[in-house]
């Protein structure tokens, strides 16, 4: 249907930074473009007088036909034109827009036109006062797509980590993580080593516990839970090992012992990859039908529309985006 | 009672590398050494044949009186002549030895000859072989000198870190954390940075939840507990802050942004030294009488007595402890 790189970028919570790190990072990659780039936002607000400089300076395009889309130029496709927004700080209007730009985005991809997804920081509180019960764009793209083995995972050159739970109270991880879920993000790893072309990835899991429990000593889930379903994994020919202490481990997979960590929660897996990478880690969704991608990090709303934003992050999840789609997917 | 630098060095557990560390490390700093090492351990250990390389080549000499010490030197205080010792597993000797070793040093520096202790990494499970009811060495010197404010910290050149619990099965870290273990944590570092020779030390405290809770909607612990209680310790006139995210708290300390970070427990804290100083990381407990430091890494059973040992992280902790002793403490 489409022999195209097409990638659809979200642009966000309008209270943040998501408008202006967007056209920054295609400002950052014009004229070079090895794909083409479609903006699902609000003209008015992508238009404003703080982000003149960039938007300026590009060939932005109106979308008017789906069939016309060609090499070189910039997209807009234009899901609201209100302007009246609130900077700085959550909003119920925002979280709305935010929303309504991913949808449009996702049934772009689904009718054919668009084959990626990279979106800019969104906001769950604003999410959350427009009613929307999503905490992100993983567990949102789930529901959109109706995909079933979907994870949040990270990339930076040298290390590479599938979540397998993401905003559970630590208090609650324990009880989160069950067979269904651990199965679940250990196929996601093995999807995601796929997806960047490792046939056979090397899977290390990360322990829950203080060394990994120490058999035994400072909890059980590792003899309980992990250990056997590593082992029915195994089995099934995957290439995964452990459980292994998480303080040790992602120094091992930095140093090339794994491909992927499969880490057990939200700051397990984010505290090593934003020590390393913090302005180039990529987050990606795991199991979607499509690829997609985002900074790894939030609106920033102290800083909204102040021409400080860092576009580096959104930069690598467009680079990204583009090297993981295969032609025609 | 002592204007001399004397450090007492433990040989850990003889069933890992503590012994070859302690002789590698020392070997590396002689004779440039700017401090007097005790050595406490067996000495028909430390003069195995598979240690020979080192021992022989240092002018180590039995100690019969503590006035005779002299720099230039290396000691020996010999707490036991056993010499048949299990390798490469945990054993209820060496957990015997290994606590004997540490209570001898203990009782050198409560005594006065010896004014700082270094100690190689033992084993909790030979430890508890042996009937030795502690997990590790800060709750065991904790117990030994009846102090009241100890805490686990981690020394690197550009990341510090105190632990505010340790060995505590990751589901029970939210009931372990109350007002009492949080307000003794930032005491402790703030101890730790007057023992930095920082007065007022820049201190953050890491949050417990994912976004440290994202103002309670992934776990109340931030608001109920932890931003009460750095209150109540700002008014006391500490420079404390937080609770920060985790995930990007480490980053940002590494920055130069704050000195030292409280982590509320063993991963939050440790995936970040390692994930930095795998090498020379150097362990301190902070609170007790005496400077305590050690290597961050274990025992490492599978290379014992086989000379592959890196005493980097010994060295540093040997380095460390004569750089932190206060003349005539």
């Amino acid at each position: 249907m489409n022999d195209k790189k097409v990638i659809g970028i979200t642009m966000g919570d309008n209270g943040g930074i998501g408008p202006e790190i967007v056209l920054k990072a295609l400002f950052h990659l014009y004229p070079k473009l090895d794909f083409i780039p479609v903006i699902f936002g609000s003209a008015p607000i992508l238009f404003r007088q703080e982000l003149k400089e960039w938007a300026e300076k590009l060939p932005i395009r109106f979308i008017f036909g789906w069939n016309k889309l060609e090499l070189g130029n910039i997209y807009f496709y234009s899901v609201s034109d209100y302007s009246d927004i609130t900077i700085g700080r959550p909003d119920a209007r925002n979280g709305r827009l935010s929303y309504d730009y991913i949808q449009a985005c996702a049934d772009a991809i689904r009718l054919g036109p668009v084959t990626a997804m990279a979106t800019a920081p969104i906001c769950k509180e604003s999410l959350q006062m427009a009613g929307i019960g999503f905490t992100g764009h993983t567990t949102l793209l789930q529901h959109l797509t109706g995909g079933k083995n979907v994870n949040m995972a990270f990339f930076t050159q040298r290390l590479k980590v599938v979540l397998a739970t993401v905003h559970v109270p630590l208090s609650k991880v324990s009880e989160a993580l069950d067979e269904t879920v651990l199965t679940k993000a250990i196929r996601s790893a093995q999807h995601y080593g796929e997806t960047l072309g490792i046939e056979k990835p090397r899977i290390a899991v990360a322990g829950l516990n203080p060394h990994a429990g120490e058999n035994g000593m400072f909890g059980r889930e590792e003899l309980d839970l992990i250990q056997p379903i590593i082992g029915v994994m195994q089995k099934e020919g995957l290439d995964v090992q452990g459980p292994f202490p998480a303080d040790t481990l992602f120094h091992r997979a930095y140093h090339n012992e794994f491909d992927i960590v499969v880490a057990l929660y939200h700051d397990q897996g984010l505290i090593p990859i934003k020590m390393l990478g913090f302005h180039d880690a990529v987050n990606i969704t795991v199991g979607l039908p499509f690829v997609r991608t985002s900074p790894d990090h939030g609106t920033a709303f102290d800083i909204a529309y102040q021409g400080k934003a860092s576009a580096s992050s959104m930069i690598q999840s467009l680079k990204l985006a583009s090297k993981l789609i295969k032609h025609g997917a």
